[in-house]
């Protein structure tokens, strides 16, 4: 017999004989109601198990996690808090759990608990909701550009450029860890290597999606990328997910508004198809910030917070307007920042970043216009010669979202930088083809899609918003 | 000026004053018709200049590949081929390009010259046309499981489990490829890695996806996977994309409809998408195949044969069956194959299924219940106690293209078979902890994204259908 699914069961208009559901016990209370959940929703539903007529021996396996099959029928539910639920005809336990060895019990368990069990605690409701939101949120991506008319492109994961530009690498290989072979220099021979030389894990595909852009025009990437950085902080992970849009002809105002629609659809589409677990999610982050000083606490509650971000333009700042209103800021004057704002030039840090979208503007800012020599070597030099057409997204309770330039499309002015920089034409090449033949202004931003996730989730840790996170000395499972 | 894609002009439905459009010169003919691409289409726009009015330093600038942005009226043409084209008022040349040194020459190059030249080649008609129906693949495979209720999971790329059991793995270290740091046994200590342990990339991420299975219900993974196999074959690649559905309570029959109903969907939505693509890809394709013994040609143009695909039964074949049919053969009995079929329990090798499918059934076929000493440790146990609910799809021309089964749910046959296998359980405790904690019934199945396309493209060398192949001795770009 086929199984209805909880979701369709809960959203069913009438009541149905002779259904059949299938999942995992969440609770069992009084030998007689289960709620059930097979992950289509955040929501149980109720079956009431007759238990009068029930084996002793099939009420006892109605365990926390057990996988069960109950049949009976769809009626309309006297108890509050539902409209529906299954009057249990037959029972049949798929699978035991034994209560006492299951490692989530039906109580609140810490966040770092559950890191440990990350196979488990996708059976709890707030990583059943998150995963689902993280789900819907994937699929908004693809279908904003998608309708768009943007070509999706697998940039290379194992790459043999070292000059991504955007951190440390991981080294892929198949030599022996102890005695690689060594060519006559004495060197590891790197030719005997599975590509015939080294590779490292991306960085970013960028430099490759520009190849693309200056072809199919529109173009974008969602895909893993890897920093081998020792940063064990709640907003780094060593493997992470990121998209990167790529737009021949596009300008960097152009590249802002781009961005700045992507992110209002992609959080209108998850406010608009997760509401339940949304719902759940503002409960709990709500619930967390009572522990909380006041002062730190959020001034919305999640849903409010993610209407906000919909329906207000973003505030769009230069860098050096941005240096002047953090040099007089209260902070700086009074030296609570830990790095002092004394002139133009200077780096923003994370502390600056959150003064200005946090404290100044309180809503999402793009910093644009970053002097030259703090940003990365293909990014459009402006007219004035020391800044260079970058921006930065930064939100609130997040920092940088989104990272972004127009590029330096003019082939004498990239390969000086280059130079200056050390960086190898010979190996770009490719790269540089595209400002060899039939170059054209392009710009395009890479987003963190766990940011995005953490965001949209309101979790504050974003190795809870990725099923199984890769952190330094941390790759379990 | 905002600039109109050519797939906006060419579907215009009525002339238009003072457009704008951007794109790359593919042909410039008579010193006065530009064929105008800008990658939203494989059509080009015919720009007529008016040369007699354009300087002539200008009009030697309008070479294949050039960036250029025309501006003028979009009229009826009167040239056959079109409805309509661009009046040229005033043509900009944006980005030049040196026709003596652009490596890519309106004539036909081979497959092997545009592979080294794989950041160009997609400025091609054919590879244009298969990037967008990669693209609109994509796509397609995020919509037939998000409709269906699905949860898209992210499994991890590095991964500390080296029992995935799916093939040769690449190594991930960030220790020094040179006197790496040792332990007290001498050995290559991994306690410094960044992992603090052996890591390599993953192959499969059919076993985390179970555990999310066991919880969301309906999941599927599509990410990029790993082989590091030196197989320097048309049908492989080191790095390659795999769609992994995992879903329970299904059964192997389930499992069969969900993989069938899937293929024929995703196909189904290119045909739908991607007609202008394909209809290149079929011309391309027909005009390879005339330098082939007719023997050796397809019997159907591309087209028919998706069309086929789409509307016939996939056969569904027992091995026991296959392998009556194989030993009744006319190859097997004239000893055509190099491995002869005598008796059952034998491995199908490839010449074995291009038979099934090709010549004896002629479509698409669905073997299963495999022999078990032949398959994986984790596949279902049937009740004759040999063979094991396993399931491999194979299709014309490409041989396998999906391979899965439903999981052994019981935990005692599956940890024997590990311990049969030498399978560490200490290390798979997760994976078994879905059969402690309420197992059920599940099956799942992996398609390896770049052999479907291969199949929609009619193309016949996998490293042409991912942008920039990963095979041994090659990782460029």
């Amino acid at each position: 017999m086929r199984h209805t699914k909880v979701k369709d069961l809960l959203n069913s208009t009438t009541t149905l004989q002779e259904i059949n559901a299938k999942g995992w016990v969440r609770t069992f209370r009084n030998n007689q109601f289960i709620a059930l959940n097979d992950g289509s929703t955040i929501n149980n539903i109720q079956c009431v198990v007759d238990f009068e007529n029930t084996p002793e021996e099939t009420l006892k396996r109605i365990t926390t996690s057990a996988a069960v099959s109950v049949t009976g029928d769809l009626v309309e539910s006297k108890g509050a808090g539902q409209k529906y639920e299954i009057q249990v005809k037959r029972i049949e336990i798929l699978g035991d759990s034994d209560a006492e060895k299951f490692p989530i019990q039906p109580k609140k368990h810490s966040l770092e608990f559950l890191r440990e069990n990350a196979h488990l605690r996708v059976r709890t409701n707030a990583f059943g909701a998150i995963m689902r939101v993280r789900s819907v949120l994937s699929f908004a991506v693809h279908q904003y550009f998608q309708e768009k008319g943007f070509v999706y492109v697998n940039t290379p994961i194992i790459t043999g450029t070292d000059a991504e530009g955007a951190g440390e690498m991981f080294k892929v290989t198949t030599l022996p860890s102890e005695n690689a072979p060594k060519n006559e220099e004495g060197n590891v021979d790197f030719k005997q290597d599975f590509f015939g030389k080294e590779t490292c894990l991306t960085v970013s595909g960028q430099l490759v999606a520009e190849t693309y852009a200056m072809a199919l025009g529109q173009v974008y990437t969602f895909g893993p990328t890897f920093r081998a950085e020792n940063s064990n902080t709640s907003r780094h992970l060593a493997e992470f997910w990121m998209i990167e849009p790529e737009v021949a002809f596009n300008d960097l105002t152009d590249n802002m508004d781009l961005a700045e629609d992507f992110i209002k659809y992609v959080v209108k589409y998850a406010v608009d198809h997760c509401g339940d677990d949304l719902k759940f999610l503002e409960g709990r982050l709500t619930e967390e910030e009572k522990s909380k000083p006041q002062a730190e606490r959020s001034e919305m509650p999640l849903l409010e917070k993610l209407g906000f971000v919909i329906e207000n333009n973003f505030k769009r700042v230069s860098y050096t307007e941005a240096i002047d209103i953090l040099r007089d800021s209260t902070p700086n004057k009074k030296k609570k920042f830990n790095y002092i704002i004394n002139e133009w030039g200077a780096d923003l840090q994370s502390e600056h970043e959150r003064y200005l979208v946090e404290k100044h503007f309180k809503c999402p800012v793009i910093l644009f216009d970053y002097p030259a020599n703090i940003k990365a070597f293909y990014m459009r030099l402006n007219e004035d010669g020391k800044t260079v057409r970058a921006m930065d997204i930064l939100f609130p309770g997040i920092g940088e979202i989104v990272g972004g330039s127009q590029r330096e499309e003019r082939f004498d002015v990239l390969v000086e930088k280059m130079r200056v920089l050390g960086i190898d034409e010979e190996e770009l090449w490719w790269y540089l083809d595209t400002r060899r033949f039939g170059s054209a202004v392009h710009s395009g931003f890479g987003l963190g899609f766990e940011r995005l996730v953490l965001f949209v989730t309101g979790m504050t840790n974003i190795r809870d918003v990725i099923p199984f996170p890769r952190t330094p000395g941390s790759a379990e499972f």
